[in-house]
């Protein structure tokens, strides 16, 4: 903990938005961030409102004023804002020296992303991609476990986020196929089960296999993806992503079989993890206690037997890039930059590429 | 229930086999079958042992002796021996026009599983294949709500077998490919998964795609399958087999999707369903509930709260079996047949194809 | 396995009975025995449709008449009748060296427990009662892990059985003071729960201190009891047995807690059993699995993964019962005989005897 | 919201402590209160330093001190220091003025925690107590669903905080007779369910009857207790308490049981709540569900499926008391008071009265 806390800005996350306040409550939880400046809606008044609302003390009319003005005085903004926006915005701030923490997916397409990635390494800006999930104490603790090898060799893994959100015809604008890219169960979804795989495994994906359709009849874009990939060290793995999984809650979890043994672990229920070895024995592990890693530990807040939810596991990311606003060394096991939004992105692309080509396999690069 | 039993015979099942006790104790345990005949190992003395320690009255020392001397005696003989000697033996007590419960994968290939099936049409005899978890009450319950139209239009299902039981380098003759057929992931526990999509759902599968791989290193067969399917409705569904998922129990359940709510089974708490409805609300439904519908009622044999399990799934399909034997009316929910077996068979050929063309899309006949 | 079956008979368990069916179930499942002679029902011509309808042989028109011609012939009669009649039923056939299986409560009152302990003791025969939940192969692994010593000193047990098979004001014979007793709670389910801690812990009580309630209202007997123990080791326990649980399965289920490890078994959920250490890491065990205790392996039929259910566990009792009569020398964890019944009603009468004296504590002898 | 945020003080929760950091992240989670004032450990140097580190810009030698130079600057002070100091901290504080959140218990005997609540009356200030278990969404919604009449009227009550946290022989100050008072289990986390089964039903306990017992050899205190209730209603419940639970992540539970529904809440999944209805279903809600009522509805701050854990729990707490401190009017499902501190203080001495008479019923004032 340290004294002086990290200045904090904010585009998009106004009234009525879903992710925003996520990001506000993840700042707020460890008293390490001030939000101070923000454009939090198009229309000026409802933006200073809401940030008089917040007690946000500078707020403009644009990204792009902001922008300007806030060069030297921001540590970090987060944009929020959706999908075919992020570009424009993340750069903006990102030229002028001001570290980005950008929604996923980091843009619409690979070629901007790359872009972006390029420019936070031209200034030494730091561009931060919110892939939440791997944040989890648990999933630190899970990739902790492959890393030291206690699974063995990583021979199959199955992750799914089967999400029931839109599993009705309520279309919003993450079903506009010109805002949020025709994939939307890849791009909306399914990156974040593919981070987590990336992230517990330490694998890459080689190639993949897609198959991409539209579970609400009349919805404008996919809704659900089934895609196999073989990783890098030449395991198979498979993932599906929907957001049309009728009467879920959210779905998101992930099995991955090494040699030794097997975890699970599902975000509905994340401040456990199953762990089993071969003889079929089941042993379940809870945030908290001593035996579990340092990744694990230094996340956890409250005593064992209490639960740590999403809000926490948001705050475990800026907390990890606190530490790297602050210029101390980063972690092996962290929080995803924008190489993983890049990687993102290109999975995005690549499936609806396979798609088109009735699920041929096509190599990431 | 009637006074008079029904005679059984078997061919297999003796010293050590695995899946010989359960068929015995699903004969046994409501009464209905008396075991009189049969060939129980190649060894003409182990046989008779074998025999005489279950109180078998005739024992034979080849399965053809067995089929010429019991036609007219026998109502029904089990088939359970290995995968590529089920035709042989089947054909030979079917021409005899004696009813056989002949274990899956039905044949090795496709033209003499169908061959078996013509010969049951020709000389009347039933040819019923076990794959028994359809024969679990709950599974009865989720076949009907689907036929009921409870979920409405079925928009997607997620099918699994990811056993646990060979994921060590454990070999045996099903591990053998000339024995059990290269793709023993597919044929032998896939096709269980596969068999209960079609049940619940009523649904056949129009195509799949499937790719074959192999976890355990070294290992001559295929030991796992990551399968998409178009079903005869349109919808997609997906399919995941392997024997080689470490520190699993035995993981087949399947989830199905439909417009207006979703359903969960897992064989592992085979007494209970879980429904879901589009608000995430999640209802669990058990064996025993007096709402329940007359297909699980009438195999639920002790009261609420008491769970029955794998041999009592075993003994609806002998008791389902009982009835077809007696010569009742046939149930539109009731045991797998021939045809249900061929099905199966087609089902891991198409498997092999895609497969071979690198995942290309096969047509089911 | 042995050729010759023994010879069952059975007094009630004729149309419509809960329990008679189970019993006859579990004989049935391992084919160690045959049903060949019984009075089911107090009218003789319904009894002989019934017999007639099973394949048994020999009927009654009463009990004392079945004694007297069964003896020599039988090798074990199963008294499966209404509570208040156990006593004189089970006398008659002990008395003729004839082996019993009498329902729990053994009777309602500890002086004719004892007195058919007695003639048991003096006769010869076997005196066995069906408190079936001891039998499951998880619980005598439990047992089993209790007296190796793998929990330490156990220092606490909370036993429960919250039924709700009760919990509407549906009253029938179990609710007849006269026939069942006024403490039915305790007498009906509570004794289960008490068995259960008996059998896993090894430990008796030493004393109770009983609260008996009504929670239907206007019920005739006391549907509820909150019991606290002073186990043998000078422990606390504690037990919960109510019928009147609105919305249960079962219920049934333990905690033990031992210095250095605790369980947790669940009727429901049979085939599991879970293990904590005190860092706070549970490890689920599943019936099947190669590291279990012969106990566990001896009673598992198929394979790890396939839950075996009530009517296995009821089976077990069978068969270990099937030992007794056979003269093998009885092992250390089997099934309960005479003196467990005259412990459970020894039990229920404390409580009574407790609750009158505004819940003060009595000593068990 | 509102623009200006509330100025918070603490006692106690320096380095080490266990509860202060909770507060403060309970505190700083939605951005309603600003740290101001405290004083965090004995040692001044200690506390500075501390304070320094949290950003706290007045920080004193003493609460006395802070007490007097505070009064009119904060709007309410936690104090997180051990039991035996809970009252004068407390009065120093409310007689100036200032609003206080004081730990449980409120004070370790009756008459000094009805000074506190009188003082409060006196001087208008709030006098909390952070119970904080009712704060979660899913019990306010239980709270709800009783009030509403869903489970009709209440038959039985089973509460339970079996914790593992001191199962070992870990000796610290909670364990000192003198600071913590003798009856642990009943003062340490029995509190806890006896304020939840008061909050979710809406009923109080007219009587009670005690058991109080040692675990863990040696340890000077009671950290174990068996308690029986007779409830305002009339009826019966019971409540278990534990801190040596050999295992335990954290174990509060409860299951409310009504003659038409039951329900169950779990504090290791306290997002989810279990309602069974007469025929053996169960419903599982979630926190996020549109159909859940507006107690749970406005404690949620992301969507479904995105699990909230203890923090936003304490937060909930802080979020009611900030309207209370506002001057809003006060809810009916609002957040535990001083007479709400001092009905636990009561329950605790009765339970030792109770004991000391052997289990002997005790009324509760």
């Amino acid at each position: 903990m340290s004294i002086s806390r990290l200045n904090a800005g904010m585009v998009g996350g106004g009234p009525g938005a879903m992710i925003g306040p996520a990001h506000r409550h993840a700042m707020w939880l460890d008293n390490q961030y001030v939000l101070t400046a923000g454009v939090f809606a198009r229309n000026p008044r409802v933006s200073a409102e809401f940030a008089e609302s917040l007690g946000v003390e500078r707020v403009y009319d644009d990204y792009r004023q902001m922008a300007d003005q806030e060069a030297g005085r921001l540590d970090v903004v987060a944009v929020v804002t959706p999908n075919d926006t992020h570009f424009e915005i993340a750069r903006a701030f990102l030229e002028k020296g001001i570290s980005v923490v950008c929604e996923k997916p980091l843009t619409n397409d690979s070629q901007t992303a790359a872009e972006l990635v390029a420019i936070a390494d031209k200034t030494g800006a730091i561009l931060a991609v919110p892939q939440i999930y791997s944040a989890y104490a648990m999933v630190r603790h899970a990739a902790r476990m492959v890393r030291n090898g206690d699974l063995g060799r990583i021979r199959f893994v199955a992750a799914e986020f089967p999400s029931g959100w839109a599993s009705a015809p309520l279309e919003q604008w993450r079903m506009d196929p010109g805002i949020g890219g025709a994939a939307s169960a890849v791009g909306d979804v399914g990156v974040h089960a593919f981070h987590l795989l990336r992230y517990i495994t330490g694998l890459e994906a080689s190639r993949i296999s897609a198959e991409l359709t539209t579970l609400v009849p009349g919805r404008p874009v996919f809704d659900n993806a089934t895609i196999r990939l073989t990783l890098s060290n030449g395991a198979p793995a498979t993932l599906w992503a929907t957001m049309a999984a009728t009467g879920h809650e959210h779905g998101l979890n992930i099995r991955v079989f090494g040699d030794d043994a097997s975890l699970h672990w599902r975000q509905e229920d994340p401040h456990h993890l199953t762990v089993r070895d071969p003889d079929g024995g089941a042993t379940i592990l809870t945030q908290g206690m001593t035996r579990l890693s340092d990744d694990a530990k230094r996340l956890t807040r409250v005593g064992l037997g209490h639960p740590e939810g999403f809000i926490e596991a948001f705050a475990n990311f800026y907390l990890d890039l606190a530490e790297m606003l602050r210029g101390n060394a980063v972690r092996d096991l962290s929080i995803p930059t924008g190489v993983d939004g890049l990687i993102g992105v290109r999975f995005v692309e690549a499936a609806i590429t396979s798609h088109t080509a009735d699920g041929a396999w096509v190599a990431l690069p």
